[in-house]
């Protein structure tokens, strides 16, 4: 294995029976106040973009915006937010999305990303990928040439990346929690 | 007037009537969008503590997480989030603080922050200082040395950075909106 990922994968914290009894629930917030493990994973995140012009980084309301701020300052672009809906101030694009219960929205400002501008979409990790997939389209619906989707955490038995790559996009995470 | 402060306050959209008759909302998205605006005030915003040693940088849910994310990444410290109550999925400290109506309640990971540790904590906006104050408050009772709040925006008259600093924490601000 290699070791920047053994390094990685240690400092997230795994939470028992968290929301509910059977679920093992990946908490990165102890990655993120890790200072090296942060910068690392943000160097990691975007290594194949490093030198790329990237004009926008996306990240998902909340915890993409995390790690999206901190991708957008190390690419030297500017940082886009997908909101829940009726969080943006401005005229919106919106879309509904799936959620294990029910439907929800999601919504970006119309002028956010101009046709044709790269963009990378920034999550803290990814499961089913229904958040992620409706983010893409959406950014897809005003222009956006979105050029990856990048996470720190991949369960990869819920099939969410493969839904990605299904849209055109690349994928790449940094850690892989098989059996979730 | 400085140059940089024009050029920052010029990216920032001002929507009228916006929640309400009569408000004028500073929306933060174009500069964030913007890719030099947006570096221009990660820089700005931590040039006092630039050489400095700062272990963690504390952002509010959740604009505070996209320009907290940056100045952890630009300081090499580590990011803390202060969630509203129910989000953080580890053992939390909880505090009320008054809303224009009402009470809300905001969380911090007990063990985010060790005692002693040197913390900046950053928003994007300053208004009534309602939510800078509690999360201070938060930081305070887990053993953290705030060594300042940061924000881009100021509303002046509505007080915010007074109240900051009755608890000892220095305040930085970029621009200044008078009258809001």
């Amino acid at each position: 294995m290699n070791s920047l990922i053994d390094t990685l994968e240690s400092t997230i914290r795994t939470i028992p029976d968290y929301p509910k009894p059977g679920i093992a629930f990946r908490d990165i917030t102890t990655l993120l106040g890790d200072a090296r493990a942060f910068r690392r994973a943000v160097d990691e995140l975007v290594q194949p973009w490093a030198g790329s012009k990237i004009d926008k980084v996306a990240g998902i309301e909340a915890r993409g915006f995390i790690l999206g701020g901190a991708v957008a300052h190390q690419l030297s672009a500017g940082f886009v937010p997908i909101r829940k809906k009726g969080k943006l101030p401005y005229d919106t694009v919106r879309i509904a999305y799936s959620l294990e219960y029910g439907l929800d929205e999601m919504e970006i400002h119309k002028d956010a990303i101009r046709p044709q501008e790269k963009v990378i979409l920034v999550d803290d990790l990814i499961a089913t990928g229904g958040s992620a997939d409706a983010a893409i389209r959406l950014m897809h619906q005003i222009g956006a040439d979105v050029v990856a989707a990048v996470f720190v955490i991949d369960l990869p038995d819920l099939g969410g990346a493969a839904k990605l790559e299904k849209l055109g996009v690349p994928v790449r995470t940094l850690v892989s929690f098989a059996g979730d």
